[in-house]
């Protein structure tokens, strides 16, 4: 990217980011801040946080300076709700109580007299860009162009984590939050309630203004009757979104995220095992559990890593390739041939099924192949050494 | 060190190891040939791997020249048995097995008029030096200075590892290799079990030579049956040591590393759990588990991970440190100051309890206080995120 930055183009970026040249030639020498290609090269972003900047924010030249759509804000966990929930909120009267979704993460925004679906890392992946086109009322975005919507995409043709549980046939965007450009400021959980509902959106569910003081016992039972459905737990709010939420799951999803990692383990990181391990470990404690429901939380547990390894095992040994299966829905092909071409742009290594007519659009499985996995299982099986 | 290092001892290790002059210097600065300190400030240790001299391999002068007494080798783990053992050993008719102790591995020599007691890591333990000099018959060493015992300290009284399942009262050592010093050359499995007899020492127990052919088969039935008494595996050898040995493990064996890794959990490598995890993946299909035995496994896998998880918390969330209990059983109390000032000289935080006089001996039980993972668990009770 070195050549094409001329000394106006870091001067302009050095007054907006107020950082001084020398810092902004070296965030863009080692590429903490970089460009996305193709159609949105002129699309910057931070692929390290930086002084407080958000990895995954991105900017983009505007009315002879830059704009700026601030990243997704690190939701910090409760391992435990009681004191953990009292001491975070401490001051506030009651917190809101918004369920996490199990999706894929994007910010949309209009740039550029554009609608663009901006993941976490910052790159515009063009399936959900695509995807939010459809499923959006875009007349929000002509009204107020300065907002963003933060959101996740849920449901089966999610790609990137498909999940049946949330009742949408194909896929849907449930927005979180609604922020300013620029200063990433958020609008209060009632009046981002209101402008939501106005334009049609679909919002995540609400579970109502909780106490401070009894919320620690109200979110089990909300987070129980979560994990029932499969559902993931839920993200605790300040009404006013000044101090910063706080996540807590279900023994589901923990062991769901365990299902997953277990099937391929040579690829999973390790700290992400062993976080959700433990996880379950204080929550056990902390709810108080009997011989009969922690008897049930172990065998839950070790079938929960046991089992995807054992599939694992096996499929490599009757010489099959391990994969994950996603699945994509597009009105047009050109969608598909542009994924594709991004996803391998990453590296992932993928196959992509002949499209199926369903109902007016193409339905594609993709397999994305696990080689890592695959490769290890396999040299064991042949007789090599850990 | 480098002050006491004149050119002429810096020659003669040249000349010993072969190494070029600058190698040993800078092996020597970077503390990758390190001194013991104290009585045994001679003792030169690698401190890592450096071109085929193991870590832990000791050095000290000896008739104008050097002595060596070369590492533990490391042992390879096969991850399933068929067709790991038979392409490892190609070639071979039979295989010798032998059972894998749970215990702390040293080595033991004659040296300087002195018998030692060396770990791993290429220390002297004093208190493992004294038990040695009570419990082997040292007539061995004056009739074979050049001689070195590769052996397991097993039983209760090991402060390291702790086990009652041998049926030892204090310790004893069990020796499973006999090798001379300096090339490191180790017996043949015949020569060594009959020098050890006509010495009357503990020997790991044998399982006799097996053909290659059956050798999968048969192991299976040996390590099932030492799983039932808790034993850990076995470790599968050239009869004539001239292939590296490989190991294999129960999944009792397993599970107890577990238990002991989630107690201290934010102590224990990733990667140990890890790989612990994935040998009962990769046994369960090996040995074509039925939905009864895999439920069991899974149930046991379960309760590895969450019951000693669930203590420590609980623990915790009572007020209590967590800390590992020894024991050490001794003479004279002198061996206990010595092994206290051992024990610091590596930042262990330790507590020995007050000695209490048992047959003519001391028995001191020590606490060594596991501190990274109380004050995590303390930290989240307080209200901290993870």
């Amino acid at each position: 990217m070195d050549e094409e930055i001329d000394s106006e183009f870091i001067v302009k970026l050095t007054d907006f980011l107020g950082f001084d040249k020398e810092r902004v030639r070296h965030l863009i020498e080692k590429n903490y801040l970089a460009r996305n290609w193709g159609r949105y090269e002129y699309l910057l972003r931070f692929d390290k946080e930086i002084s407080h900047v958000e990895r995954g924010t991105v900017l983009y030249e505007q009315d002879s300076s830059f704009e700026m759509i601030t990243g997704f804000p690190k939701i910090r966990r409760a391992m435990i709700l009681d004191p953990t929930v009292k001491k975070h909120f401490i001051g506030l009267e009651k917190v809101a109580v918004e369920e996490k979704m199990n999706g894929y993460n994007v910010r949309i925004a209009a740039v550029k007299n554009d609608i663009l679906a901006i993941t976490r890392s910052g790159y515009v992946c063009p399936y959900t860009t695509q995807k939010a086109k459809e499923k959006l009322n875009l007349k929000f975005f002509e009204d107020f162009p300065e907002l963003v919507l933060y959101a996740e995409m849920v449901g089966p043709d999610n790609p990137y984590i498909s999940k049946d549980i949330y009742n949408v046939e194909s896929v849907e965007f449930y927005v979180f939050d609604v922020r300013e450009k620029n200063s990433g400021k958020p609008f209060s959980i009632s009046k981002k309630q209101e402008i939501l509902e106005k334009y049609g959106f679909f919002q995540v569910k609400f579970f109502g203004e909780i106490p401070l003081e009894t919320a620690p016992e109200e979110i089990v039972k909300i987070v129980r009757k979560l994990g029932e459905k499969e559902h993931e737990g839920v993200v605790i709010k300040d009404p006013e979104m000044i101090l910063s939420p706080l996540k807590y799951t279900s023994s589901q999803s923990n062991c769901s995220d365990l299902r997953h990692a277990f099937k391929f383990y040579n690829e999973a990181g390790r700290d992400y095992m062993l976080s959700r391990i433990v996880r379950e470990g204080f929550q056990t404690v902390e709810w108080n559990e009997n011989e009969a429901e922690f008897e049930k939380r172990c065998m839950q547990l070790g079938k929960s890593i046991l089992n995807p390894l054992r599939e694992s095992i096996k499929k490599v040994k009757e010489g099959q390739r391990l994969y994950e299966e996603a699945r994509i829905r597009v009105r047009d092909l050109k969608t598909v041939a542009n994924f594709q071409v991004y996803l391998n742009r990453f590296g992932i290594d993928t196959v992509f099924e002949e499209p199926k007519v369903v109902g007016g659009e193409y339905l594609i499985t993709i397999r994305k192949i696990n080689k890592s996995t695959t490769d290890k299982t396999q040299a064991i099986w042949q007789g090599e050494l850990w």
